[in-house]
């Protein structure tokens, strides 16, 4: 009765997600073959580790559990929304391999059959991951369906791009931070700026984290942290490149900690640090590393970079975050902006520097420059016609007293027992109490 | 003084738990060898990477991760069962892993010594995994002590099923859909029946999750489903089978996904989705694969396969599962039938269909329905055997007062305290609120 | 204003941190290189997988999980400290490795440049697991730059011991019992001595565990418990040595649960298992068979060595710990001396006895002893050094009550609401039980 949008739910979500499935696998069936490669294939005089495609798997499940746990667990941090921030996030990643396999499929092949093997699913798994960066932006203001809806556009952008960027400029981008982390970051802002809500402006009492669900969200950044080693590489060169972006991404990593925890206790007053600060800033070093991760920049050079990003992520959230929300009214509810934007363009930036002094030849400024100014406006146009789409009052978004709360899409433990025993309460302030101290 | 019994698990669990360690030792210095394969050995010519152990190591600690944490956090749901969840699921390994390994070995080896490696110890995580998927059954209801008990019965059955299936029928089930799914769930519904409590049958108030269990449930959840391509494909042929029951399973689980939500919400009056079903049936796709994971069934066939037993798996939680308990005098706790036994048997009647259309020559439509039939009757004649013994009144089972609750076997922060302090206070209804506030 | 010291932090961490940060970059930039032995570069007739350091990839990314997962969530088992446990965990853990880096490269190279690879990484991750063990034995009394300050202390003396053992002694610690595990607990308890506080003698009521923060405590435990064969197998020789390091871990940890959980019931009155000891007692095995780990001591042996180590960490946590406490003036807040110290002792131990029964011939009796002696004094005369250092009251070491308190370093989510709404109230427990509720 204080949420009659949320009867339609029951159509609208099974029917999106039964025919987007049903789409899925005449598509696949249409296109997509088993890879036949005689490399994969069992040869008489081969042993079991010959095959190339073991050899990628475990970079490819550190990238998995990175979608999976790291970004689902990172966004557990409200404290009401845990069930849609884990939840959401595995029902829009499911969909985004499934559609970022046929997009990538699809424009690599020019529209013929193609084959699939364990590079095509890391690849299928970095178009999901742009997609998770924007709804980090529009967390707990929109409804899954309308997350389903933008996961097929994004892709689409996103693979757009990634084609322009990679083959057509023969860019270099090998961590992905202009083609995933910035490209996801300002596609989400845009998405956010068209949602824009007023009402939501005097910040919401469940825009906020309880002492366990912070620790839930850092299960999420350690589980990121550790594996971007891995997302850095997984598509490098074999070789000295495919290590220097190990190495490059774990020193960056390490330094961009000790330069997080740093500038966070130095813009409190009081000097304390700041969950939100930790549980992002110590993620931007991987992100700004990533561009450069398998160019011969240095260690040190490595470690410069991942400071930077540090500070300049926490920087973001201190200052730029409440401009964003109040001037520009951009509400980006997890701060991708910091995490990701930012960082992202320093990625993109870096390498033209890099470029500039000489450490590659694979590529060149002038490249490099476009491949950021192409993701950054791929981003911001996809993501300001997505925000028009999303904002058709079909899609069942949650009316402003309902963002940030599972209760709308979840059956909640206490919340509907509490509603079935006492029918006359509507008092939605108890109801959430009792929720919270269970 | 409330919980008589309870003093004696002082005596029972250490004196089985001690003897069974004392004998699994005296057994593997009987039987157990290190592997002397040269092929494993330092040889001249040879690097690293051409052992052949560590290219099946990290699919070996993918499957260590779904047992440990998967199964572990899975059943972490119920809001004061999460100590024994996760430990009696650690307990309940550790012993299964080293009576797998004997009983694997000894009916390999026709009762000499053996040798263990890498594949070995897939096996025995696998051999373990049934006898959790049992504890599902009658999680909440049985003692420590019970569990280890079962173990023992439960994989004898098994290593017996699976060398009658393997090794007799020489029946295809790679991804274990029979052998370990559809077994381990009707073994422990057969336990479940025999253990039948008719005081349980009005829910107790201890039954059901509070916001932060569920989420340390979709932690298990998680996990589960991102390493189940590992699960299905560790003990594959290597080359294009393995590859492709990595492939097949990763789009079974992705279809599976979009179909649990559709479902769950469908079924709910008011489109509200049910964590039960999002923490279980999303990974119902990985278990129907199964048997077909490395056979050529084409990729929109697994994606079929999953969007099928996300459906059924739904369906079953909603209608099936309450007419268990209030017809069958099934108590089910995890809901193991709409996850692993409906599944499994999707599996198995998958690979019949798959079989009769031609798509692998290396088993026949007669071997897996017999491979089905032996696993299911098998898994009942155990589980009925196995019930009977742990009905005998000597193995601690808790009252049924105390089912679902920890404090019978576990030194509970906070409800100790109260205890202590308070010794008049018998009323177990304030000492628990207790615990939920913290 | 209850909190006058902490205003201090705000210059004391950004200004250590950032100095820190700085140094490090400018001694990377001095000494260290990419690897560029051909072995890893590109060579037109390999394969992906024929790059060596692919092969050791895995196996380190289960060490970094066992650092930042294992290590972090273990601690949080406390009720008010977990953003501490987690957060300083990640805080000393990235600093330790980029020292870790340095010093071992150092002694290595005797000074001049070098190259670091993906068994550097490894390395490094080992040197900080020395601290973090220390960590755990000063866990909530002891402030964030103090612990930074024991970093660059304790890996110093590490690095110096690790190359005495290691190059001069020539002697054998594979799984690093005594390198690592006995050196990082004796050195913390060394350091805890000399921080003694007679008024925390008396347990503050924030020194225990509600009940999530031990399933917190649980992931940390069930990860370090899976890759722990990960640990004490990555820096084995490649081949049987390695295969056998992991199968003797695997097998030593199961039979130390079980003996875990028998002690843990038989200590108790009632019988009830103890959280405590099966965060941590349970993983003792994985510690006593370090040493031995890639020798041949038979699976038996390795079980007998596990379960072993189970007893006595067990019986440890039980009659030592209050001893330490009450009698040696030593709060060790994690019980390390039970998980990493005697088990430590005892993996010393039985290389000795196993060396002198002739398993293997590398190394003898005399140089075993020796390394076993030169870890402890080592890490105690480290430790009381580390220890005068810290207790200079420079370091914004908390005061007795507000230890095991996240609010002290950290922006509680409740806590500063509560205070800024009403800034009459300054009775902490107050504020605390907010915080618990949530």
């Amino acid at each position: 009765m204080p949420l009659p949008f949320a009867t339609n739910m029951r159509l609208k979500l099974p029917i999106l997600a039964i025919g987007l499935e049903l789409a899925m696998i005449i598509l696949f069936g249409i296109f997509v073959e088993y890879d036949k490669d005689q490399d994969i294939g069992h040869q008489p005089n081969r042993t079991r580790h010959d095959n190339r495609f073991l050899a990628l798997y475990p970079l490819f499940q550190d990238v998995h559990v990175m979608i999976f746990v790291g970004f689902g667990f990172l966004m557990t941090f409200l404290k009401k929304y845990g069930f849609s921030s884990v939840g959401f996030n595995l029902l829009i990643a499911a969909l985004g391999l499934q559609w970022g396999t046929l997009m990538q499929g699809l424009w690599h092949s020019e529209g013929r059959k193609f084959h699939i093997d364990i590079l095509t699913l890391i690849n299928a798994d970095f178009s999901t991951a742009s997609v998770l960066i924007s709804f980090g932006a529009v967390l707990g203001k929109t409804s899954p369906v309308q997350m389903l809806v933008m996961a097929i556009m994004e892709i689409t952008v996103f693979a757009s791009n990634e084609h322009l960027v990679a083959e057509k400029l023969q860019a270099q981008d090998t961590g992905a931070s202009m083609i995933i982390h910035a490209f996801g970051a300002y596609f989400g802002l845009a998405v956010a700026i068209v949602l824009y809500r007023p009402n939501l402006e005097r910040e919401p009492e469940n825009k906020a984290s309880v002492y366990h669900s912070d620790l839930f969200a850092m299960i999420g950044t350690i589980f990121l942290w550790m594996f971007w080693p891995s997302f850095n590489s997984a598509i490098a060169e074999e070789g000295e490149s495919q290590y220097r972006a190990i190495v490059n991404t774990y020193l960056a990593l390490a330094a961009c900690v000790l330069a997080a925890y740093a500038l966070s206790s130095l813009v409190d007053q009081r000097g304390k640090l700041d969950m939100v600060h930790i549980q992002n800033a110590t993620l931007a070093g991987g992100v700004a590393v990533g561009t450069c991760a398998d160019i011969n920049i240095h260690p040190f050079g490595a470690m410069l970079i991942g400071s930077i990003a540090g500070i300049v992520s926490v920087l973001g959230f201190k200052f730029l975050t409440p401009i964003f929300a109040s001037k520009l009214r951009i509400q980006d509810t997890c701060g991708v902006h910091n995490l990701h934007g930012l960082p992202g363009i320093i990625g993109g930036l870096a390498s033209i520097v890099a470029v500039a002094m000489g450490a590659t030849d694979r590529t060149t400024v002038a490249m490099q420059a476009a491949a950021l100014g192409s993701s950054l406006g791929t981003a911001i146009a996809g993501g300001l016609l997505t925000g028009l789409i999303l904002k058709i009052p079909i899609w069942g978004q949650p009316p402003d007293q309902n963002c940030y709360d599972d209760v709308v899409y979840w059956e909640v433990p206490g919340v509907e027992e509490y509603h079935d025993h006492t029918l006359k309460h509507d008092d939605h302030t108890l109801e959430h109490n009792d929720q919270d101290e269970e």
